[in-house]
Order: structure tokens, then C-alpha cells, then sequence
């Protein structure tokens, strides 16, 4: 997601903050997802930004709508993007949606694509192994390949045209995704899909600093500084220089 | 580890508690790690436990030290009890150990086995992917036989004959663990070893509850009670009852 803002919008400060002493959330029930998101939030005005990206689908499943009633600037999910990309990506409008245990169980995706489109077919499934081998680094080879395709043979029966990777993790594994999912299937990112919708608010807020020449970009964690450093080029896509450790509530 | 104290001490009361809201600890930093086992075993002595057992590897890994130092009841953890166990068990003194990233860089398995075998040669191996495949209950078939086979390829080369299961869940993957490592190799599990040790200290403290004809189990979690009541089963090996949810500082 970082990735994909500073990419589209290359003249923005970005605060980023990865709550590493507490997730995964995916695993996590909505009351504990609830609060670690409020928290969270809380972090990120202190630093005065004018958007807050919920850049999680579990934490956007369970905490948006909260979110959004509590804050007074614009909160923005990645689940209604990507969704919305999905339905334009379909052709047969038959969808599948992986994601954590959480975000499948929430029936967010479910209940934002029937509202969207009320005749797309929807078929879920959870992959709770994809964050870890993500994690780990493990995205080809016989073991992902065969993780993959157990978790995405009910939604191949099913006829999917349009492949939803809804957790923020999964692009690693797009490739080996892919693969399983045949040329025939087109994956959706929601990341990708949520940067644009960023850059349309900003612009449709007038507070874009399309002036700026060098934006700042601030790493948090709440977890050890160090490790982060180590696997943020992998999710970040860049060096990431420093880190800095925040305590939470 | 509940179950094997259980069994072993079938009169003594048990106030188990789940830090379920900020699992697993294993990928986390020493500091965090410390910092959440002081908040739970504040949280066990306001139960009056009589004696407290870390029955997490990297908690012990990180903690054991700390919480000796500032609590007043005996402390156990479970490496020294399941290192003992694999000194005894080896026959050519190579021993293999294998935990979460957080456990194997922590080196307290290498310490405590060199300090106890000094000629010991000690061969570890972190396993990241074994935790979620035990939440999972992915525990035989191609996929985890096949991580096994990536994660012990190492220790098998160095010519182990005693494999430490250095992590509470991995006991659930023993038998695709004993099947790559073959019958010569002798598995260890640390929860086993230690509740013969919690036992020998009641003991010698005098203080069993040997008359006590109904034991009370208590559960604690720190995320969903309902949750944690599906899966309890799984590693309590019991019907877990009422599980009540506690607030963490």
C-alpha cells in the first residue's frame, strides 16, 4: 500500500505505521481488532495527517465504519476499491475474494460486492497460511504452490473470472497465485486499487502538494525498530532508513 | 502443556492464561516479548498461582530471567527442563532444536544445552511456518511433510539423533515431524519434560494439593473468549468450559 501511494502520488509526506508488536490480525476477533485500530489511529493524528489509509482488510472490515464516525478527517479502506475493481474486472461475474480468517469471516467483502453488484456471484475463502510464507519469504517453489492450490480449488470450481486478494500480504504471492489461478483469471489487488481512490480524495479535498519536491516519508513500529528495518524493503519496497519505535496504549 | 500438567498433577488447580490478543510471540523482539510477560504474570498472580509456568519458548527464551528477579513464587520455564531431557536422550551427543525466529536467535537453547553437555553439538533450525500449520490443525499430507522436510534437512545432514521441540505447538506436528526425521531419531517435547519438573517443585515446596479431590480449571484469554473456546479443545485436549476474558495494561 505504501508502495503503491508513493508511487502515485510522488509529491506526498507519508506517515507510515505498522503495528508489529500486535499483529497479525487477521487471526484476531473484532473487539481486539477494534481497539488496536482506534490506537493506531490515534498515533497517526498526533502526526497531523489530512487522510488516514485503513491499510489492512481485516482492520478495515472490523473497524472502518467506527473509525470513520470517530475521526474528523477522511478514513479510507481498502476493501470498497478493490471490490469496486472486481466488479468493472469481471466478465462472467463470478468472483472470488481470499483473504485473512477475520476479513472472509466478516463478510465485508460479501456484503460490499452484493451491494455493488447485486448479481455477481461471490465465493470466499480464508488462507491463513499466505501471511506467514509471505513473511517468510517463501512465495515459489512446489510448498507455496501446493498451499495455493488447495485454498483456491473450490473457488476455481466454482467458474471465478476475477480473483480478489483481499489482505494486504498476499501481492507477494501474486505470481505464485497466478500460476494456480490460470491465465484466464484476472487477480485484483486491492492496494493498487485503494491508491487511486487516495489521490481522488486528496485532489477532491484540494489539498494535494503537488508543489512539494521532496515528501518525507516517517516509518513507526511498535515492535523492535531493527527488525522492522530488515523485512520493510521487502513490503515497502525501498530502503527504509529510519525507524521509529512507538509505544502504544 | 496444560494437558501435561494436568495429567501429571490430576489433584492441583490450574489458572491457564492465553495471551490470545498479541500471539504469537515468536516473530516479536525480546523487549516486547518481556514487556507482555510481565503484564501476564501480573495477571496470574492476582489468581494466587503458587507457582508460574512460562510455557512459551520465546517467553522463556526472553523472560525467564525477569520475572525470576521480580517475583516472589518459584518461576519455571521450559528449555532447561526439555534440554535435560535431550541430553539424557542423545546416544551421539548431536542434538537438533528446532523453535520459532524468536527462540533459535534468542541462542538460550544453544546456552543451556552447551552449559549442561558442554560436548554436546547442538544444530537449530528455526520453523516459522510450524505454528500457523498447527492453527491451521494442517498437520499431515504433502504440504507440512514437505516443510518439514525443507525446515529438518539440515539438522538430518548434521546427523542428529534427538530433535527438541522447541515451541509448545510444534507437539502437535510430531508425527509428520518423527515420520521425516525417521525412528532413529528420538523427539523431544519440552512440555512433557517440564511438567515432571512443576511436579518434583510442588513437591519439594510441600505444597501439593494431594487431597484436593475436584481440581478447578481456570481460562484466561486476552482476545475473544469465544474464539479461543473453539480452538481450546485442540491444545487443552479437553473441553475448555467458560473462558473468561481479561484486560491487559
Amino acid at each position: 500500500m505504501f508502495r503503491r501511494v508513493a508511487e502515485r502520488l510522488p509529491a506526498e509526506s507519508i506517515v507510515y505505521l505498522g503495528d508489529t508488536a500486535r499483529v497479525p490480525y487477521g487471526t484476531k476477533s473484532a473487539e481486539t481488532v477494534v481497539r488496536y485500530a482506534r490506537a493506531c489511529a490515534q498515533i497517526l493524528l498526533e502526526r497531523e495527517i489530512k487522510v488516514l489509509v485503513v491499510a489492512c482488510n481485516t482492520a478495515t472490515a472490523y473497524a472502518l465504519d467506527v473509525l470513520r464516525d470517530e475521526l474528523a478527517i477522511p478514513v479510507l479502506g481498502v476493501i470498497e476499491p478493490g471490490a469496486r475493481r472486481a466488479v468493472t474486472a469481471t466478465r462472467n461475474g463470478r468472483i472470488g475474494v481470499v483473504g485473512t480468517a477475520g476479513t472472509i469471516a466478516s463478510g465485508a467483502y460479501q456484503s460490499v460486492l452484493s451491494s455493488l453488484a447485486p448479481n455477481v456471484q461471490v465465493s470466499c475463502k480464508p488462507c491463513p497460511l499466505f501471511v506467514p510464507l509471505a513473511e517468510e519469504g517463501w512465495v515459489s517453489g512446489p510448498v507455496p504452490r501446493q498451499i495455493a492450490e488447495a485454498y483456491l480449488a473450490e473457488l476455481l470450481a466454482q467458474g471465478i473470472d476475477t480473483l480478489l486478494l483481499g489482505c494486504t500480504h498476499y501481492p507477494l504471492l501474486r505470481e505464485v497465485i497466478q500460476e494456480v489461478a490460470g491465465p484466464s483469471v484476472a487477480i485484483v489487488d486491492s492496494a493498487e486499487a485503494t491508491s487511486v481512490v487516495v489521490a481522488d480524495i486528496l485532489e477532491g479535498m484540494g489539498v494535494c502538494d503537488a508543489a512539494q519536491d521532496s515528501p518525507q516519508y516517517r516509518y513507526l513500529v511498535t515492535d523492535s525498530p531493527t527488525s522492522f528495518a530488515r523485512v520493510g524493503q521487502h513490503f515497502l519496497g525501498r530502503d527504509v532508513g529510519t525507524v521509529e519505535w512507538v509505544d502504544f496504549p
